[in-house]
């Protein structure tokens, strides 16, 4: 990809709700060259800063249904007129070769709807750069107008905080478990979701679904309560993607929940707390990136086969690693 | 405190096991100090390198009988004639004002033994320097010949990880449960343990330890298997530090896992790691550690406010953080 000839003209066109601008302005914002970051770093700056869309973030593992709900969920919204925006946080897609979301024939008739736009992962092998990637492309999708920006992630590594932190409500899709056991989800997931969503409510899994729905609200019940929620949150609700069941329901819900916290002057506090963390991160994230360089893995790599030899201290090896970063610099 | 006039002689002291020597080179390596971190780098890379400790971490919460199990455990492997060094990590004693260890009363018999050291935590805010600092007064106590250095730590934030990253063992010591819940122990807590021990197995404490010993039993079986792990391992054990009941046993297994882990290669491929991991953790410690002088800060809150108020994106104010530092820097 080239330069942008003219980034003033693509924030507008952005602004004007124009898709292909949007898809563009997100591949500049998914490079990484330094011409790239600086035009990207422009086109953030100039777009209008009064847009808000709902940002949702999504979690659950591969096997849930994650694709048929965002599909049935996502088509709810877009007939009723609202415009939702699809994006993935997905690090190891780099890996696998093929990003969650690669395979738009899976959100077929949902990517064709004009009040959608979904959009893949980046690849890219390192989670705080699909981190601020993801963040850029969420800010472009709520200067380009969109109602609504769920964003999904498979839950690989830290990948459920990173979206946690960038949405105002967090749902977790899980599946009808087979036994009495709750499906191993992490007890740090459990306590970020706002709602969890017991899919395939339908068919011979009713049952089963049923009842993991209440092993979930009584999990959810032992949980510290939360300054954010009012009564009743965190909640768990039954949802059927292939039946479209539940969904208007689980959407009220969120509506809810929202209009509490708004009122609350929680929605407010939030956002400015993710804002201040994200700052805090990128500049974390930007001084360990002098790690990433060829000849500092190099040296890195120097060093650390001498500290498991035995032949240098672990502190002693990071002050001569230190001192070599800091000569490069200059 | 000064510089030290011989650090050789310091050195060759603290390796006879002098132990106003070996306090005396503690007080230097914690020292934050440039010019004595430089002579603690000489004296760290002076010490002799073939001896090795049995490096023990222990958790547990405030209550649950630790400085007893300490003083009971200790004074029994004192006067089996095993030199047994005590150190502490706790990120917390800078705030609370008094270490975990700072009470030496509470463990009187041992603190008087000819083959104890004890040594309270630093009063130190970061982690990251009790961490490197933890692991180098180990070095220091292994050079001076003692048998075991046992590192307790209250279990604040991190610090659990940070203790079992420098330990061969890592022990979890629990108070008997009233009802019938596990003590909300974090489950990457018992993911680390090697062995459990349940106190206050005495009095009217016996039956609940009982109970308590079993349901943590069952808590470990359903964990997945560790490759460093024999048959039965990580094991829940009751102990009375109180009755000095129970602790034999643990200490024979301790030592029954300790052997296995020598012969099947665990042990060393281990402490290679632990290496590995300190050298990248301190090497990234001292990439951010600019952003604690006192004008980096300041820095941080002036952009920090302007995201707070919507006037600079995250990750625009980010590199703007990122320019400042490296212009100070030259």
């Amino acid at each position: 990809m080239g330069l942008v000839a003219d980034i003033t003209d693509l924030g507008t066109r952005i602004a004007l709700g124009e898709r292909r601008a949007l898809a563009r302005g997100i591949t500049l914002i998914e490079s990484a060259r330094a011409d790239h970051r600086l035009q990207a770093a422009r086109l953030l700056e100039g777009l209008p800063k009064d847009r808000e869309a709902l940002r949702i973030g999504l979690s659950g593992t591969p096997g849930v249904g994650k694709s048929t709900f965002i599909e049935s969920f996502g088509m709810m919204l877009a007939d009723r007129g609202l415009r939702i925006a699809v994006l993935a946080v997905d690090p190891s897609s780099a890996r696998s070769g093929g990003s969650i979301l690669g395979d738009k024939t899976r959100m077929d008739r949902l990517s064709r709807h004009k009040n959608a736009f979904i959009r893949p992962s980046p690849s890219q092998t390192h989670l705080g750069g699909v981190a601020r990637r993801t963040r850029e492309a969420v800010a472009l999708c709520e200067a380009a107008g969109f109602d609504i920006v769920l964003i999904e992630t498979v839950g690989v590594g830290q990948s459920e905080t990173v979206v946690a932190q960038m949405a105002d409500l967090f749902l977790l899709l899980l599946a009808p478990a087979g036994g009495d056991e709750l499906q191993g989800v992490k007890r740090g997931i459990m306590e970020m979701a706002d709602l969890i969503l017991v899919n395939k409510a339908d068919g011979d899994l009713k049952a089963a679904a049923t009842r993991t729905c209440a092993d979930y609200a009584g999990a959810l019940r032992l949980l510290r309560k939360r300054p954010q929620d009012p009564d009743g949150f965190p909640k768990a609700m039954m949802v059927s993607a292939v039946e479209t069941t539940g969904l208007e329901t689980a959407w009220e819900t969120m509506q809810t929940l929202v209009d509490w916290r708004r009122d609350a002057g929680h929605w407010v506090r939030r956002r400015i707390e993710q804002s201040q963390y994200w700052f805090a991160e990128d500049v974390r994230a930007g001084l360990l990136s002098q790690l990433d360089a060829p000849r500092a893995r190099n040296e890195m790599l120097r060093l650390g086969a001498q500290v498991a030899d035995g032949d240098l201290a672990p502190s002693i090896a990071a002050d001569q690693m230190l001192r070599w970063l800091s000569a490069v610099k200059r």
